[in-house]
């Protein structure tokens, strides 16, 4: 293990693992730790739908151009990631249905059907496009740009990508903390101290400690969400269907993933009865027949929350060496390439995005307050 | 491989390796076939209640007397296997409270309470038991002999214990089929053929085609049973809590097994999301709390149903050398030891019950219907 | 369930379900049945190489036309099977490299090389390719075309491809025997009887009950296959390489596998210790780095070996009615559409490839002795 | 979640566990937090050797009266922790036959003959208790007191026992510091910060960072430890084998364990290809049929090595709130009862054993420098 680095990043996770492609790319000297392996915590548990239009539930937000600057540069990163990593990211197109099973989920979607990218489909063409749906459904809005994409390979692609660009990986790496001196940061792990110009916490909801550490006030909360894998006797689903925050997306090995619960300032990645009982009955709602469906086994993570929902990345307010990005919630997967773009720019001076840099900056609920 | 044994047993499920084990202990010369591995189908999922009460639902059937009989048997089996096959057979006391939550569930418990060991607890006594039982709980028949065994364990000794008896076990042995010629019957297998005065047919619900091959006509059905294993940060229940044909059985590793659904005519052993959602709803109506219990596992595993849902045990109505023991539907586990010491005592010409080989006979339809 | 069709195929595994998919786009009304799962057994435990020139070991056989033939079928199948049953086969390209490390090895390949699609590369080209290749390499064969697919898959996406083209799929549904009345075949099995006109035998290795039912004397012979599954943290090798009977090959998700073990005459699917040590062995020859490498799961499968390495493929000699498509040995995934292929123009009286069906009928043993 | 306990117990494996147990018994008021799952780390992959003779390599040693000490200790506890806790720890007599192949692995029992509570058995003798044992066997040392249980069962059952007798468990819950203010400690968790007396630090080998957070300068270093899990066709073993650092546990459920693996400074808890092959022929050294053995799966964990081979036990040296309790290397079930008694006894300044608590104190280190 080499003593110095020019940067460290703090977590293996989508986000750690894509700030460490974008930088061994941009030809930085990279080491990338984790506790664990790499996605093996909440990025193993997503169901990897780049929702950028079905997770963004008003109009005002800055939330959706930046997530679909990030949907869009998937498409690049599908090839490119197979060809330098030699690892499949899965890339599933054949789009979202937000379903509407009555008016008042039907005015719900009225924001969404605002978008050019999106269109309104009745029941009885959503019944043609997915035959097994509830027969009461009213219509949905047809999100074709809202593909899928495996996490775990999405990870492991971007972190072994950023090994072929000359990164190096650590895991099994625990940090017990970070010390400035001169110009310098000393990790401190598990397997000894690593010297950094600069460093990079993406440790999503473990944060706290180490954000403690270096004298950052906000706090992450987790948000667990538990999935059920199925497989099905039935003709496969050919496209994610989204209901009230929760979904079912066909996998391309032919199985299905009904996602996920939300319990909040839960740290256990335990599978509770009650929300088995909640993510069945979530299927049965959109997909009666979905009662027979045969269990392949269970998915589970802690999403990282922050106080109004919107990931921090950014420099620390302070500390000009430290970069954060964490506080992804629901998005990790989907706003992985376009956070690893903005720390990249903001690293090397590069023209960074300050509109989202300002609308994510860690010290922006002190901000606020004055 | 041996090609000749004085007895060959089709089967290596808690019927057949019981049998085994008791006809190698009388000194006999055995051989045990499995299509695949000790115990792994229907046994593996049994939750292992020894439950000669609980499982008895009027008072006039054999069934009563003949399960007490075995479930004594336990008794002594559970050191006895211990010391020659050097397995524990998981024997845990406690008993079991066979719940009712109003006057007509308890009305439907007085046949057994006229037993005398089942005692009557209102639901003060029920609660000081057990905590966590539902609050509007009326009472429960409390049988104290009704303990628990843990199956695959005790499969695995009896295979292992006739093995020291001198058994020979193979295992991964699929019968095509069986014929006679003079005196003897040629077990075809896909091993190839093996000789024996004697062939026992121990395959529970897997018995339809050998059956047919050997001219019987009997079939049996399947009726699948799924369970769910959890675990639990509460204090762990003490007894085996029972209820509307399912029943929450605590295990001496501190797991929790809710069981069993009752799917008819059904051959896969997959979990399917209604079975599950069912299971959890029956756990709540006893445990309120289970809802916050985690999920561990899954078990599932195929009852083998006769027609009246007593077993088939005895000798084949026109051949003599072949011996009959399948269709233990819910109670492979309580009835192994009574199963096997009639089908011993019957090889052995000893004098044997011919009260319960007249109730298990497998031509009882036929001479009824006379 | 419908207890008639115009064809039963017998086995869901890749072979069976690829003549399902290849007879149901001919719109022939099929059911597909499998004892348990579509592509449990033997296709589960395989590696997916396309090996048409890497299994063949000389020139004279007939095995080379009909694997390349069924290699290139893969090439527009993987886009097909994509579109019409949503499931990825995992189509892999980078091709194989047959290591030689000292000059008999060398030698060995020369027949290969007379292939215009082999090219032969030095010691030092190999190391260029894959570094951690032993250093004592002195050349490989480099055959592009041999390319891979994931088994589990590829047999899905024939089966639901199948099912899209209106064939039923019953699962769990063992088949005790044939038997023919007048112009029809009645398939008993576990969930009753179904009379079909025509009946296809593709069950691998456990087609011996059923062959003999219908009056075939030839019996396969089990050769099991183990495999071990493991993650790297070096980078990903490239290319599948094959020595001595054993491989290494990387998946789209960024595993190896390691196989495979050649037992034979072994109808248990479980892993031995030794086993498990001559595996890692073989890849420490190959690729000495490789004892750092982490286990990550196993396989296991039982090959089907007939008497003389090629398969079973065609009619019945005695009944026109029963086709029989089993004993591929190493190579079932490979050969499954020019298999599927033979059994479709035979049953449509399309013009079949006469030399293959007389190179892969089943009695011919008996012609040769002639 | 209470904030405020008498004592806060940080680590909920079998130290931590015990300590729980012996506190709550002795009616103290205490939390048990474990980041994790309860006996999820080192305790579940510990073979349960009760190894007092077997573990001890010289007779200067303190370490072997206080091993004897615990040993014993476990002999009520099996039945009292069953009682209490519904949960059997898999008490397993048999003991253990330390093996020598050659005169000068005689020699080196030597010391341990001494001991009246050893016996030598020449190869003869041993050949007839346990006929696999290979033919070139010399003898064996056979320790009748080191006896086996099941780690997970008995840290479950520590753990559910002090439950019962009023300890709050907070399983998910991890510490990132400990603070002292006036006379009391605050423990700040990812559940917020708990307010106690005292603190105990029993987190094994990840106790580094928090030993450095209360001015410890001690550390621990990881020494993994890799086992296989096997199911064997052969007559099960009677005892423990143990040859060269490396045994064979036969366990209650039929199941043996080959361990383990000694790697230095490895955090991961991986299984490496080399460490599977040196296990395998550490068991064919013993046992040459175990070729045939069939994997049924692994167990890795992290054993916390101190300077000196012995644990660290007792009080901080500047602080006496706090106590510690790590570093049990490879004998953590085997202390676990010992350890427990000597921080009870400190801590409600019982008398304690003087010579122990020098021994095993964290400051040894500078004391004996002086």
């Amino acid at each position: 293990m080499r003593s110095n680095y020019e940067v460290v990043i703090i977590g293996g996770g989508i986000i750690g693992s894509s700030i460490a492609y974008y930088l061994a790319k941009a030809q930085m000297d990279v080491a990338l730790l984790d506790g664990g392996a790499i996605g093996d915590k909440t990025t193993k548990a997503a169901a990897g739908m780049l929702g950028a239009h079905s997770e963004c539930e008003d109009d005002a937000s800055i939330f959706f151009p930046f997530a679909r600057s990030s949907q869009q540069a998937y498409r690049e990163l599908k090839d490119e990631l197979y060809e330098i990593s030699q690892i499949d990211i899965g890339y599933r197109e054949g789009g979202i249905l937000k379903l509407a099973f009555d008016e008042s989920e039907k005015q719900k979607l009225h924001y969404l059907l605002q978008q050019p990218s999106v269109q309104w489909l009745d029941g009885h063409e959503v019944k043609k496009l997915e035959t097994a749906v509830a027969d009461h459904i009213v219509g949905a809005a047809y999100i074709k740009d809202d593909v899928n994409v495996i996490p775990t390979q999405t990870c492991q692609a971007f972190a072994k990508g950023a090994q072929v660009f000359g990164a190096s990986i650590f895991e099994n790496t625990h940090v017990y903390g970070v010390q400035k001196l001169n110009d310098s940061y000393f990790v401190k792990t598990t397997k000894g101290t690593i010297e950094a110009k600069r460093v990079v916490v993406a440790t999503g909801v473990y944060s706290n400690g180490l954000l403690q550490d270096i004298g950052v006030s906000e706090q992450l909360t987790p948000v667990k969400g538990e999935s059920i894998v199925v497989q099905t006797n039935q003709p496969i689903l050919q496209h994610t269907l989204f209901y009230e925050k929760s979904y079912i997306v066909p996998r391309n090995n032919g199985k299905l993933v009904i996602g996920a619960t939300m319990i909040e300032d839960e740290w256990s990645e335990s599978i509770s009865l009650q929300s088995m009982e909640d993510l069945i009955n979530t299927a049965k709602a959109m997909i009666p027949s979905s009662s027979e469906w045969k269990i392949d086994g269970f998915t589970s993570g802690l999403r990282p929350a922050t106080f109004d929902g919107q990931p921090f990345i950014g420099r620390h307010p302070e500390d000009e060496g430290i970069f954060i990005a964490c506080g992804h919630f629901r998005n990790g997967i989907l706003l992985a390439p376009a956070t690893a773009e903005l720390i990249r720019d903001l690293m090397l001076e590069k023209e960074e995005n300050k509109e989202w840099l300002d609308a994510f900056r860690i010290d922006r609920r002190q901000l606020t307050k004055v």
